[in-house]
């Protein structure tokens, strides 16, 4: 599979996502108008798409069925959203832009935003736990498996444990002195607050695909990996990079006294283990024989951040 | 029954709930330190574990196993929890004090108290999935449509969109101008804010109970008349009770500029419309048979609030 095919099926499974997203926030009168349109605002802020369709190519790449994945892979896309909405929060990073717009915030105030973050949360569950007419035990449990999948990437112990790690390691005013000390503890930060929720996209969507445990467990360690590999050129390029290509401030997180790859390991050793991140990554995903072209293209466009 | 029976039933049901929600959050290493202190201030803060007593009563009420509604129980106080963690921050209600102590962002911080609320909400959906081992249909089925009466209960178009009609509620400044003009709309900002995630439980405890849609149904029109009731006589002990019956300070609504029944309708009229709703709700349960001794209790024990 060329490069050209991996860059035309995500550009495929993107319109799939942005068509499926379009139509699940919940709308008035049911829901009020100033937190629908909140709601909307950040949903539809056009991020890659990256989460929900990792998920469809899992569920593909264990020869199931991308509909019957594509609720958790939209689940995932909503707690996405929810992050950046709270992680943007003056109480937290204090981000004004995000995907070169104003941050909620500071368009519908900070009440609405913690209420809009709140309310993408919730609506993922409501979403995947959706349809319960739905009979087949065999599709019933994988469901139910998925929502325990995707809650504890979610919460205190995955993304949410991850953010609160984050909350109290930046240096303040400027010290230098933060709670992550070394590289092991930076990562674990890192697995939480990133790895976890690309993880539970990636099984979420071989869970749905009906994958045997094997593959799942394969898909599940290549994308921690893969995970990690992201979060490393993420750092790489907040020193190095352009804005555009970040899609949030260069250089702010160095600014803010955060703890990074490059921080820790400078940028000659933090690209080799990127790279060795890659590798491992694919060698799983090999060895448990769900070496799917798209899935590995998908692993690789990821951490490729200059796409 | 007599009163007295009743209100054994209420300890033993409330110890019974101390008892579950003691362990069910997650802790130290796999939680950050932090998050998890945060987490268990608030949910120990010692509320009167309505919701999770009435969803464990509405088991009981359909001849239903109490134990499989334990975790809906569970989950629901942590997502009350989450409510009012996220409530009092200083950008939605700024309250500094909540059941006799400080609130949590006044203790840990703004940021993390919005985590901590993040990490109540989203423990709840991972404690309603759990023993996916389950592979009974019929359980699966039950749990799969708790958590989305939950879910949406709690969500965009229940209590999250009742607390943003809230948020646009409150009179800026003293002005005496509000976005609610009248009882109807005040009254659909209560049956969200306040009385969705009540029903919720009810209803959640029916399910898991194995109630027919028949009971289920009138369990859940009975508590949304309790509800109600329920927010009535909250509005007129703000406006003549004492901080400690209510738990929180009086006076605080309406000095805030929050509409209340009260300023709409006048005491005498708004105590009129509580009994009427009490009755209605009797009304409903004994002709749908459901209107077990213990059931009943709890809806007149919920509004009863000098208890």
């Amino acid at each position: 599979m060329t490069a050209e095919t991996v860059a035309a099926y995500i550009r495929d499974r993107r319109a799939d996502v942005e068509a499926a997203l379009d139509s699940i926030l919940p709308a008035p009168p049911d829901c009020p108008p100033p937190l629908a349109d909140a709601m909307r605002y950040s949903l539809s802020a056009g991020g890659k798409r990256l989460r929900p369709i990792l998920c469809l190519a899992s569920a593909d790449a264990v020869g199931g069925r991308r509909a019957d994945a594509m609720p958790a892979a939209c689940a995932i896309e909503l707690i996405h959203t929810f992050s950046l909405v709270h992680d943007d929060l003056p109480a937290m990073d204090n981000d004004t832009m995000r995907r070169g717009r104003p941050t909620l915030h500071v368009v519908a105030g900070e009440g609405m935003a913690i209420l809009a973050g709140d309310g993408l949360l919730t609506e993922a569950f409501a979403l995947l736990a959706r349809e319960p007419h739905v009979t087949d035990p065999l599709v019933v449990g994988r469901k139910l498996r998925v929502i325990e999948v995707i809650a504890s990437a979610a919460g205190a112990i995955g993304m949410v444990g991850g953010q609160a790690i984050d909350l109290a390691s930046v240096a303040p005013n400027g010290t230098g002195t933060t709670a992550i000390i070394d590289g092991a503890a930076l990562q674990v930060m890192h697995a939480k607050k990133t790895g976890a929720l690309i993880r539970a996209a990636a099984v979420a969507g071989a869970t749905m695909g009906g994958g045997s445990t094997t593959q799942i467990d394969a898909i599940d360690r290549a994308f921690g990996d893969f995970g990690l590999a992201f979060q490393i050129v993420d750092d790489i390029l907040d020193v190095q990079g352009d804005s555009a290509d970040l899609g949030k401030t260069a250089g702010k997180d160095a600014a803010a006294g955060k703890p990074t790859y490059p921080a820790f390991y400078g940028l000659e050793r933090s690209r080799t283990m990127a790279q060795e991140c890659l590798d491992r990554a694919e060698a799983t995903l090999r060895a448990a024989s769900v070496a799917d072209a798209r899935l590995l293209g998908i692993g690789r466009w990821m951490v490729d951040r200059s796409n």
